[in-house]
């Protein structure tokens, strides 16, 4: 479905795979600054800060997958089907429909600790957007510089996670994630001893066999670990070409193949877009499963005072 | 289908799990020294070594599964279906049928490096025992106390391997198990430690975990692998109960429950019987899969001079 | 460390392994009817059913690690290390220390069901059974015939799970194996076949490679898996005899070796001892590491009316 | 190390990732028709086929990594360390050094089957282009439109294998790996079914679980199994934009990430490039891994017929 990983060398970066059948028509949307929201109920609301990221837009509005701001806060919807549970409307609550969370928080928060606070007080409502746009079961992942964040809405209540790790998946919740991540502690990036035997019996054929053990499917759960292994792993010369590069390589190691994941009826679950974005500098870069040139948009280089959302469509 | 070890703690110990959908009736059998082998093409043999083991006594004739001679000698035949091919009756040959293998062997050899000489003048026939019992595919396991020894005839001819692992189960041939045990280096029986993030960020939350990773599953391959972790890594006290019970331990790793090896037309492979020989004391050991007791039967307790075979039905 | 499982065939079955470095010096244990419980600041308490099960004995009090009552109730506890999290005492509540838990329930209740009523009233608490027998953390499998619940005491409340696998191991917390065995449901008893290439290109070199994926180490999360594939696989007779041993072969397959688990300081965990009771006749059946035979104890033999403990030191 | 795969749509596709801790210094290399080729002992050859591929050309002379000729057949060198073992030069064979075996064969072969011929009069010797370039340890992929063949040159001789899989990787030879192979039948691309309980009791908590048990890791044994899964399940348009771009994803799945295998001394193995060639129209992409778009060169816009190689610096 989909993998987010947040990624610093020298500066800070994050993105996601966005794992899907078919696309929904999405583009590079930046959201100048206080551009207006309307919520349910005659709600409103402008955000203080500008931001880019990949979005479905619907009538005027972004309903964005990923997302960064101005102040380098970065936030992304991922995939939680039957585990997120959004809530009705509650008396004393800002109630925010989860298509509108990712503008809420980012339109008004510098960090994550700012937005932590702002999640103390909100209700993910299960308001659609339009009879048409249904809302979909999303957890999140938040991220600055500093600090990683899952936000879950279950049945029990918004649960909010600090994430070490800085990978996000889909289903389990994100809980089982950070359990079953520790059932892997064998598999290393060093090259293979033997420490099967206890003494010098046996020697590995090959380089990576550190490695033997990380699980190689699509599932959420492999997907979890495996892109937790790369980044982790990761090293990369500090400049933003090679960061951004090594950045597509981590998202290469959990994408999805044409074929490897069918669905039934003749579908299949690809790749659709894999983004990347440099939260210092508001620079947004993308692939697509059949364009693998990255493309680049910067949020920099537009005028962010305007009234209109900025469109890219994808290369 | 089938595991043998060889074991060593003050004593050398070798034995099986004999796993198999229903069994042909075996006992442990004691062949007396210059008991009288008939072969095909009016051959025959005595042997010089009394030696006891598991066996199919068919008319007179005590076909051995396992079985380890009066000088500490052991060796066991594994089911090798599809690759086995025995040959034809050669000139200039020993010629000697698969079925007669393991007392022409143990009836004159003290030490696997004397079995080694004589296997270099043999060939393994594909003459059947009789009408009714034709030649199973079988490979060998051959120890002493100071040495394993793999024998496989192939299509391509008659190979010996040192088995330095000391434990052999069915196919694929034995350099594939080599091979692929080669892969399970990470596998530990040390307490888990984070090599999979480079830092000390992750942490086991069980005991036991260094060893994620070995493979569960009643498969040769897998079998070969856990039997020889188990060995490899095994701990007891060097007196006889202790060396004993640790060894059924570890045929105890690979044992096939019924109902997890399903064959088919309701037949399940199950451990027909585990055994364990002292090689120095030619005490006989075995449990069946019904009667979880330890049964012992001992060698040099009886007449090895005598005429007749001595058959003890199991317990 | 510990392994639970339940397992029906005619009668039902319920049983563990109990894995550690050491003994505290165990016995099997008959409390009759109307014994008496001391508990903390005065209170205590009369059992209604009489018991069987393994215990250590201390100043009187039967201390139990698995226990079956006379109306067919079982119940195991196994270690929880770092989940555990007992309570203070608590107004309006039954205060029960952890190590009174298995004797209040099993004292009283003849179902799962009248169990979880109590459990509702229920505070277990930190109480220490003495200065020297501090509370170890436990969490606990209860059974019957008709239902298996797991309860868990843990620092945000008392959670109680159906637990329709009936296998119980160490951490994490249940939700979480609940989770991990639906990896594993690429893994069969069948037959293997080709699902990997699509068309028929490849077939399995053995059976029962249609288990391979199974885990084979001895951590918590893959004893519980594999646990519950032997015991949701086993086929077995439905007399006793049958029973009780395929209920020991399903034990063995998580059985703990001596030298596979190293705990440091030359320690090792091993099973120290299996245990397996019928339900409906009240007959405790166990194996303990060096001896392989099965003795049996039989609660309706003995005079369950009367004053004292009946403790059979283990054989 | 590397990966060789064939692939095939409407046209067929040939191609490699070269996995190196560091480049030495590789072009995309056009030889024409008959260009000289010298040889040890004076010796020399023309070719009768031009050529495209990549290529390390020292004094005039092209190294091939991997190349196709203008019929349409295809080979690459993969390392092979420690098992390729390369002959003296010998009396009443073609004695070709290992340097220039791609040449000799693609220079004039048009089949596989042609050169299946030429290879049974062949001694692939240990001669080193020159003193500077000592012989590599390699062995081989062959691919044409209808066949594909490993050649492996080692201590017992020359071994040609049918490859139905069309996947090469590195150690150990190829046998191994197409046992391996059948360890992983469980893995599937369709959804996950509970094969685990034999009832409905479990179910997947994602898509992609039916891949669950593919092995994760950059090891030779892991990426042979990782690119035959992707490579078999493929499903991709016809076209050349599309067909072309699936092999990249194919590849993509075993590529290796720089950071995930340490070769101690501050050395990591990182894909340095990634190729495919379209064999009917002489087409060569390739990727590197700092520039993740797909360059093409093409053979028949060259002249073909020229003198001088023709090469082409990497984007």
């Amino acid at each position: 479905m989909c993998t987010a990983v947040s990624y610093h060398t020298k500066d800070h970066y994050f993105g996601r795979n966005l794992d899907f059948e078919c696309s929904y028509g999405e583009s590079v949307t930046i959201t100048p600054r206080r551009f207006l929201f309307s919520l349910p109920e005659g709600a409103e609301f402008r955000t203080k800060y500008a931001m880019i990221g990949m979005a479905h837009v619907a009538e005027g509005t972004p309903l964005y997958y990923d997302v960064v701001n101005e102040k380098g806060l970065a936030m992304a919807g991922l995939l939680f089907a039957g585990n997120a549970v959004y809530q009705k409307r509650q008396e004393g609550k800002d109630n925010i429909p989860s298509w509108a969370l990712l503008p809420w928080i980012l339109g008004q928060c510098e960090t994550v600790a700012e937005a932590r606070e702002l999640l103390e007080r909100i209700a993910v409502t299960d308001e659609p957007f339009s009879e048409a746009l249904q809302p979909s079961p999303m957890h999140w992942m938040l991220a600055d510089a500093a600090q990683c964040l899952v936000i879950e809405q279950m049945a029990d209540g918004l649960h909010l996670y600090d994430n070490p790790i800085g990978v996000l998946a889909n289903n389990p919740p994100f809980p089982f994630h950070r359990e079953n991540i520790r059932q892997y502690l064998n598999v290393t990036a060093d090259p293979a001893q033997d420490r099967f035997s206890g003494q010098e019996l046996l020697s590995p054929f090959s380089r990576g066999m550190g490695g033997f053990g990380l699980p190689g499917d699509l599932s959420s759960a492999s997907r979890f670990v495996r892109a937790a292994f790369v980044k982790l792993n990761s090293r990369s010369a500090e400049g933003e070409k090679e960061s951004v590069s090594q950045f597509f390589h981590i998202l290469g190691a959990v994408e999805q193949q044409r074929g490897c994941c069918y669905l039934g009826e003749g579908k299949y679950e690809i790749t659709i877009y894999s983004s990347c974005c440099n939260l210092e500098k508001g620079i947004y870069y993308y692939k697509t499963y059949d364009n693998h040139s990255i493309t680049a948009v910067e949020l920099h280089k537009e005028n962010l005072d305007g009234e209109e959302l900025i469109c890219y469509p994808l290369a």
